[in-house]
């Protein structure tokens, strides 16, 4: 990774705006902007000060500006940076930076402001994944998880249990020092005990994924029932809107509609499907084909039927049909306001499916569905547990630390020489290693680097 | 228009990108930010300082920022500014903003911070109608003429022509006032000679309209001929880009296209055209007809022809049916490359007529013909005249001023009272003073600043 270059980029949205923010980074940050900068002299000037002045190309002004200096170690990156806030025209925009790189800078690489500041220790690598999460984060759950991230939650628990493991690592290395002298420097029941305290946490956290996931990304609802339940008329209700089309006749909705619905800070991807029952033509076979393929990815499958004029047995059979152990099942009678009563006892629910009563035409209830939904998806998993694992590569770092670890409390049962434990604990110290970047390599870095924003 | 409030709004455009910008003005401004933003007391602190710290909701991070102070009068707007950098999420961007209008800011409507340093005297109404010139200019010479407005050239120029009507406007008021005594305060020679003097002024400034609008806009230029001539290919050659559909069949071009060629820092709009002749069908007719109306509409005509398969006779009846005197018309013989020479000089072209031959599929003299388009379209005009007219608010106001002025001259011809003199100077004035903004109504701000965007 060469960083002796300082780099540039629009740190800003592309597009007309009332300003743009152009930002530099590198050793050379002010030197290079104080050549173009007429005002000051910038390189005369305090960190964290801002100044008003011209960026010139010889006698031609190009802008009048205000830069932002930030001399380093004192700066996002912890080199000199520059943020050179300029009018919001393509046009000034593409000619100061052509400026700036005329004068020595380098145009910048996705991420790569941040991947400096990573390299200069200015946060670690699990840090800066958060903050290409932050600027996504599109609920109130989503910004709060990669927020505690940020700020460092999730590493502080990490180097917690790998500062442990390095004291058991170093224990079991000087063992191999002495091995002619068959010594135990490493307490074998202190380290299963740790290794035990360990599994516990990294449990609890490859635990979080499922929730940190969908948090991340909103969880997949699907709305499934026959024909005529009131599907869409529920997903208007649940949005306040006419987004689907409404009507009375039966298998109005072919194509699955997607829609984001806001409960509590999480998002739930709403996905409207066609009725579930033998197709009529050949366009409502794909609509039904889409719809058993959208449950069976749903990470909450709610059926909705009509407790008036469906009988009871038909009900208990289209939930025989959808229903499988462990899934998150809402049952929803709808059509209330017509009566229903005593049909609901008939349909001899499962304890674990949940069932709400509603009437999606007349909004009765339906506040209260949300708050099942919530319920069901999320319950108290979110306080319980602040810190969350919402990174897929996170989640397999630290199951290969589950499985490194499994090994060593194998070879402490039947017990191995000291070299092969160290080998283990090793690589579990890899694995945690790579998730904060104490351990990385190139290709890891670029891989996560170049899908953040260019100017980030 | 009421200012004592705080206003805030983003000021980057929208969309993801590493970092967005908050602005907000107003005696609260640092108040406000101060309310929200733990790291350290911002009322302590002094003006063109940058801070780390963060945002938060009570309890709630967030973000982290970095605030740039300006302490009124040193700032944008002449109040207190505080820009809040934060990430740039869409969702950050809401939570902040919402937060700040619940602790007491005002959403910003568009263009209002530049209406308020309009209003506290940081520029004139030409320089903040430069910003927007600015943010909207794409070609270099938009840029700089734009550049020079919002750096006061243009108000500079006028500010001299009205400061000088001023002081014949008193000595007429002092005259009124001492009317009985039939005094003559003001030199009618010298005031004649002044008005002279402007009127020269406000003649080429109004002149300058003509380029500075197509230098704003573009300037149209519309390629015509008989079909076949290669309008299609020298376009493309133009262009260096397969754009139009070239084909060897006549008629092939429908609709007309329009493509934007930078030359030398003037943004050219290219118009290709069906080709002028008898339809042979609806859809052709329609074609022609488009054309005709394209031709009326052009700044530039660019009649190209077939050097080879035309007759010098069809040659001049074209140019007959297509020039008008006091047009820039630029003649260009095609297809050279096939051989040409002497049938040039049967044209008997009027000197008024630019010519070149070049050949557009062999690429040849392309180059020449845009220099030539510069020539005909701006040549010298840039040069000498860089203070110049791009608005045409600018130039209804210039129009009648010199109506006024013209009015002033009758009267000093066929003497009239000085008070007759006295109201059309002050016309005269009115009409100046609105371009600078030292005259304004509310509707006009309104009408102004109304087309900014938000943030500006």
């Amino acid at each position: 990774m060469i960083t002796n270059d300082t780099i540039v980029a629009l740190s800003t949205p592309a597009g007309a705006g009332a300003i743009g923010v152009i930002r530099l980074s590198g050793k050379d940050a002010i030197t290079i902007t104080n050549s173009v900068f007429s005002g000051k002299d910038l390189s005369a000037q305090p960190t964290h000060t801002l100044h008003f002045g011209l960026i010139k190309d010889g006698d031609i002004v190009i802008d009048e500006v205000v830069v932002s200096l930030f001399v380093g170690p004192k700066s996002y990156t912890k080199e000199n940076v520059v943020e050179i806030s300029c009018h919001g025209s393509n046009y000034i925009i593409q000619q100061i930076i052509t400026l700036l790189i005329k004068k020595g800078a380098t145009a910048a690489k996705p991420g790569e402001f941040t991947l400096r500041a990573f390299l200069n220790g200015a946060m670690d690598l699990s840090q800066a994944e958060a903050v290409a999460d932050l600027i996504s984060s599109d609920s109130q759950a989503a910004h709060s998880v990669a927020m505690n991230q940020l700020r460092g939650g999730f590493s502080t628990e990490l180097n917690v249990l790998r500062d442990q493991l390095i004291h058991f690592a170093s224990m079991i290395e000087l063992e191999l020092d002495f091995s002619e002298e068959d010594v135990e420097f490493a307490n074998r029941d202190q380290l299963q005990e740790l290794i035990n305290k360990i599994t516990i946490v990294l449990n609890k956290l490859i635990r979080s994924f499922e929730l940190g996931n969908v948090i991340k990304e909103g969880i997949n609802t699907v709305i499934a029932g026959r024909p005529n339940a009131g599907k869409s008329t529920l997903l208007n209700a649940l949005l306040n809107e006419d987004r689907a089309i409404v009507s009375e006749i039966a298998g109005t909705t072919r194509d699955t509609i997607e829609e984001v619905l806001n409960i509590n800070g999480i998002n739930f991807r709403l996905i409207d499907t066609a009725g579930i029952r033998e197709a009529t033509d050949a366009i409502e076979a794909i609509g039904v084909e889409k719809t058993m393929q959208k449950i069976s990815q749903s990470a909450v499958l709610v059926y909705l039927f009509d407790v008036v004029n469906l009988t009871s047995t038909e009900i208990k059979e289209d939930i025989a049909s959808l229903y499988r152990p462990g899934m998150a099942f809402v049952a929803v009678a709808n059509k209330i306001d017509l009566s229903y009563q005593d049909r609901v006892k008939e349909l001899e629910l499962s304890p674990d499916i949940q069932f709400i009563a509603i009437s999606a035409k007349e909004n009765n209830h339906v506040e209260d569905l949300k708050e099942l939904l919530y319920e069901t998806a999320v319950g108290d998993k979110l306080s319980e547990n602040h810190t969350m694992v919402t990174n897929i590569r996170h989640v397999e770092a630290l199951r290969k630390t589950q499985e490194a670890l499994a090994s060593v409390s194998e070879g402490l049962i039947n017990p191995v020489t000291s070299d092969f434990l160290a080998m283990d604990i090793k690589q579990a110290l890899y694995y945690l290693g790579e998730i904060t970047g104490k351990v990385t390599t190139d290709d890891l870095l670029d891989n996560i680097f170049s899908k953040f924003c260019i100017g980030k």
